[in-house]
């Protein structure tokens, strides 16, 4: 088991109408200038952006409405946001809404406090010193950030998607209510359902040994987001299998999964390069076509643990460590197709070239290798984009 | 499921040597005078005490010795520091042991910030407002009271103990070594096993429905205290065990096990009354005796849920619910005893006349139930000590 520092500060306020308490809760730090960021007009169409406006005029707080983040949110948006947050004094940052207006949030909340470009935060020229505090209404169950050190943002300038963790980056709180994500369409939902399992699994499949603890949890987690993804996505309505994989998102990415272990989440940089190339991908679609290949490229590395997850997860009851490996793959595939996502990356009808230049992506220009399992330069990362075309 | 607040801030510095950190994380938080509480003089014996002063002195922090915290610690030591602390204006209390010697720096944290007296917080007369924070090295894995909103003190004079939970008794931050657990004794090692699965078994078995991802974080924690536990009796000096006892002590009691359901860690209501009116009784032997007693008391009110234990942490392949159930009490019962755990309160030599005593302790005189699975009242209660004796 390696060294590790845990730290999931984040109060999750979780259950029915718990989004009706937002205003009592922003008050309670005794927050006075809310800007709240969204996306789309989804929220207003729900009804959800007056319930939660109401709640906080009802405790006196300012409200600056800053909606509009676009999915694979963009610098453009985030560096008006912080002129907002600025000239406005903004003391919360409310994003209501999933990954991508969280990730918006983020950005703009520890680049408002700092003198620079924020483009410098995923650049590696600076880390983020302070940052104004940011609380979650989450509406939808997938990218985890509500309780993650992590902040992905695209460069549309500069066609790159990137991102870095900060402690900074976790939120001050997050009100999780699972009815607010029955409206989510079975699309949606099952790449939800993709991105927990893919934080889950990327923490799950390295070669560090000994982490016991950490792989039951990362398997019942899994096999528990298996059980009630089936159930959501049959009906929308069911509470307890929303609930399930609402707080599973928390879980599966607020660092529990690794505990011990690397964290390199490899599948996520070769996603990250083809959702930063082709927008309309959505990130989940993105992993659902890229694990499996990937996994098939590595698991020989160390078999065992391939074949554990087999086992574990998956039931599989074969004794040779190959073949259960194998097998729990292909478990793992003919689930992502049982919930309707795509398995290859012709399904995206993109071009079969498109694989070399998504590896250049990838590897900033074959400027870097990324690693789990095994060490993947640019060649082998083309490899594997080519074994899921 | 039921709703929940979870909130688990306490930053977890978990390897290696992280004690001989403690001067830098003490001071990244701009502390300058540290209470430091400890039991008896294993500490100093160890080198343990000297290094932790050496690392807190290289960064000028002015240190106050508070040694002498006894096992089920007591409210007049408490006393005496929460006087220490105000007249030194200690800004941060360190406490170097375990259960005992952070339930004794907790309440000393919350009773120096308040006027009256610390009585009053499990005597529910006040709650805490604030608390000096309290910072953990850790020697022991047990009662994950480093996590934990919980703090249990005994009051000598009226011959009590009692607790109180609030989020003022979470430390700011634990420093998580297991190489200091490697010279706890086989008893104590026990004993702290018997804690960690009861701080988890207490919130499974309730009867709420629909905790699929919780059920799966228990019985995964579960297995891998079974399997580290014997490892770390067998071999003291196995660090990949004593590191996964240490983080499941962690994240027993940390409400991680307990997110949706209720939580009233009934069986340690018992346990309470008995190590309180026996002092030489250690708690997870108490615990150890208690818990398959208790089982087997309630378990007919659900037997479909301890039927799950049996087969999700102890592999019973029983179908039949109620077979399964007590096969899986008694498999407890048989890990209990591999380890050396006693399983009948006759063999810590009190009297079997002492059951009554006992049961009048936990309702307070008859003025309470306690409730788990099902309610109990002093006479269910005297059954279930009866039938453990």
């Amino acid at each position: 088991m390696l060294d590790f520092t845990y730290y999931a500060p984040t109060k999750v306020h979780f259950g029915k109408d718990k989004h009706k308490e937002v205003g009592n809760i922003v008050s309670s730090y005794g927050f006075k200038t809310v800007m709240i960021q969204y996306g789309k007009s989804s929220i207003k169409n729900s009804g959800l952006y007056d319930e939660i406006v109401a709640s906080l005029k009802e405790h006196n707080i300012k409200i600056i409405d800053m909606g509009g983040v676009e999915p694979n949110p963009k610098i453009s948006f985030v560096r008006k946001a912080i002129e907002v947050a600025r000239s406005e004094n903004v003391d919360l940052i409310l994003a209501v809404g999933g990954g991508s207006v969280l990730d918006s949030s983020k950005y703009t909340a520890s680049g408002a406090l700092y003198d620079g470009d924020v483009w410098d935060f995923p650049q590696r020229k600076a880390a983020p010193q302070k940052a104004i505090p940011v609380g979650a209404v989450l509406t939808i169950s997938a990218a985890g950030s509500e309780m993650s050190s992590s902040a992905v943002i695209s460069n549309e300038e500069l066609n790159m998607k990137r991102g870095y963790n900060s402690d900074f980056n976790r939120c001050l709180f997050a009100i999780c209510n699972p009815e607010l994500t029955f409206s989510v369409d079975k699309y949606q939902t099952a790449c939800g359902i993709v991105d927990i399992m893919a934080h889950t699994m990327e923490r799950y499949f390295t070669v560090c040994p000994d982490t016991l603890l950490t792989d039951r949890i990362c398997e019942g987690l899994l096999k528990s987001v298996v059980e009630a993804g089936s159930v959501a996505m049959d009906n929308p309505n069911d509470y307890d299998a929303r609930a399930t994989l609402m707080w599973a998102s928390s879980l599966s990415h607020n660092d529990l999964t690794g505990c011990g272990r690397e964290n390199a989440l490899c599948v996520h940089q070769l996603e990250h390069a083809l959702s930063g190339e082709f927008d309309f991908i959505a990130h989940g679609a993105g992993l659902a076509v890229l694990f499996p290949a990937w996994a098939r490229y590595v698991y020989k590395a160390n078999p065992g643990r391939f074949a554990q997850f087999a086992r574990n997860v998956w039931d599989v009851t074969e004794d040779d460590d190959e073949v259960a490996a194998l097998h729990g793959i292909e478990k793992m595939e003919e689930y992502f197709s049982s919930i309707d996502m795509p398995l290859r990356l012709r399904d995206f009808n993109i071009d079969s070239s498109s694989t070399a230049r998504l590896a250049e992506l990838c590897t900033f220009g074959k400027q870097r290798t990324v690693k789990s399992y095994i060490e993947l330069d640019y060649d082998k990362i083309k490899d594997v984009f080519d074994l899921c075309y």
